[in-house]
């Protein structure tokens, strides 16, 4: 079989490829231009990694798309990327869960024992010291707000058990009255929602404003679905305790994106889902999910695109 | 009963005291100085607060001393504090664990999602984003060692039962050789010893050697437990990890102080134990331990000054 690996690899990642697949025709392409599709991709029926979604119709081979994500939004639009072909397309979905789970876990802790503080006072050789301790909280008996019902947040919730956390689960269905009636309880905010249209700027100025003075809001769904500039505001005049953003509207942030300056704010940079192992790891699902395909089994992971999540 | 109140206190945790305890004298002294005792405190047979050690021997009337900390080590000396006096002393352990065991997670999780980091680049405005990815962790099947039995260590470890950590648990009578030989295995060392003269220096340079270039020491016992111009050495030349140090041999730190400088290192400036409630949840565990004690009953956390732990 002829397969294309559009995901830039090491190579170490490309020798387990070349090892576990040596029996079919492999062509690597590190650089995936926005452009017309490379002319390997043209001969493949297996594609690992997320080609350019216009490239699906340019293809007459293409039989099964696995993405090296798990969001695939960008896919959606079936009638313009796939027109009548039958692709199958899997992604990661799960893949994510802990290490996001973990970014999200370490930046609720930050907020509550200062260490988002620590290091700058530290690059100012500055020791506060006894007067910070009134300021830092415990997780214990917090009230907590999950919104999504997926591996990410089911994997936070496993996180939160020790600590007697109140909580509870709504998606993107739940009635709008119980979303803002639960928002104005919450302490702890995590939005991991796909970004589709329902969900886009979500978090506008009224749902914003339900938001309590001690509330912290994260967001590890999809960097569209809260209006930045309310949350700012809301930040800076302390009307919210504080927010984690793992996606923002532009990524990267340019120099002059108020979010730089914006206090009680922690910006991971879209690593929530990182890890050393992360791509040697994809291969291995790749691999493997490669496997049941070639011996007949449907692979793991099957997505509907137009469904957006 | 007179009774000295030796603890700094706002006026609402002054109000809770003379509600609960009105059928008693209570002498609030908010300012304790190094010398000789206060004449109030001379009156009193209960103290609430660590007065320096040196007045327990000049007071004819104390009977009961409840700390508001946890470590006693500077109590330790009977012979010269107390005389042959029968007081008795409690102290306040357990009352820290849930804090610190939660600083010592947020510790732990900064390192390995790279939010030691984050602030930093944010006050620069510099996007890493992707390239940072590669350098995160996770905390999943972590190899742990706890130096400490203590309430602290069992709460971290309760913390961490649902990322499948391999974990021991050691003490200060634990033989050498099995304590060097877990160290070199140790991803994450947790030091929650009390400060004694076993432990003086624990952490000396050959001991620091033992650990592995992925070890992340933590400290939230007694400053005196680690050679810190080796563990400076040590993190600038990333033969371990990181570091987080609650406590330190200096605090507050100098501004000279080489650790302000050390790359990889968390300071948390012995905020470890503090949070919102703190000294309102020391003033209602006092007012409980009295009442146990007006009534007869043994007060909770009497403890052993000679033990020094």
């Amino acid at each position: 079989m002829n397969i294309y690996i559009a995901t830039e690899l090491s190579v170490i990642e490309k020798k387990i490829i070349k090892i576990n697949l040596n029996k079919h025709n492999v062509y690597f392409s590190n650089q995936i231009s926005q452009q017309k599709p490379n002319k390997n991709f043209l001969k493949c029926e297996i594609v690992f990694g997320n080609i350019p979604a216009d490239w699906v119709q340019q293809s007459s081979k293409i039989k099964w798309l696995q993405l090296a994500s798990t969001g695939f939004a960008e896919y959606s639009d079936i009638k313009k990327n796939f027109l009548n072909k039958k692709v199958m397309v899997t992604n990661l979905k799960g893949f994510f869960a802990a290490q996001v789970a973990q970014t999200v876990l370490a930046g609720i802790f930050c907020f509550y024992r200062g260490i988002n503080l620590f290091p700058l006072l530290k690059k100012e050789k500055k020791w506060i010291g006894e007067p910070l301790r009134k300021k830092l909280e415990i997780l214990n008996n917090k009230n907590i707000l999950f919104l999504g019902k997926g591996s990410i947040n089911r994997e936070v919730a496993k996180y939160l058990e020790p600590f007697n956390c109140k909580y509870s689960f709504i998606d993107s269905r739940t009635k709008n009255n119980i979303f803002y009636n639960k928002l104005k309880l919450a302490e702890i905010i995590i939005c991991a929602l796909p970004g589709t249209k329902n969900t886009n700027k979500l978090f506008n100025v009224k749902v914003l404003n339900y938001l309590s003075k001690n509330s912290i809001l994260i967001n590890v769904g999809r960097g569209n679905l809260i209006d930045e500039n309310h949350l700012i505001k809301k930040l800076k005049n302390k009307s919210i305790k504080g927010a984690i953003l793992d996606v923002t509207d532009n990524e990267p942030l340019k120099k002059n994106d108020p979010l730089w300056t914006c206090p009680n704010l922690i910006l991971t940079q879209h690593t929530g889902g990182g890890y050393m192992d992360e791509t040697k790891d994809k291969v291995y699902f790749f691999i493997d999910n490669f496997k049941r395909y070639f011996n007949g089994k449907s692979p793991l992971n099957i997505i509907n695109p137009s469904r957006g999540y």
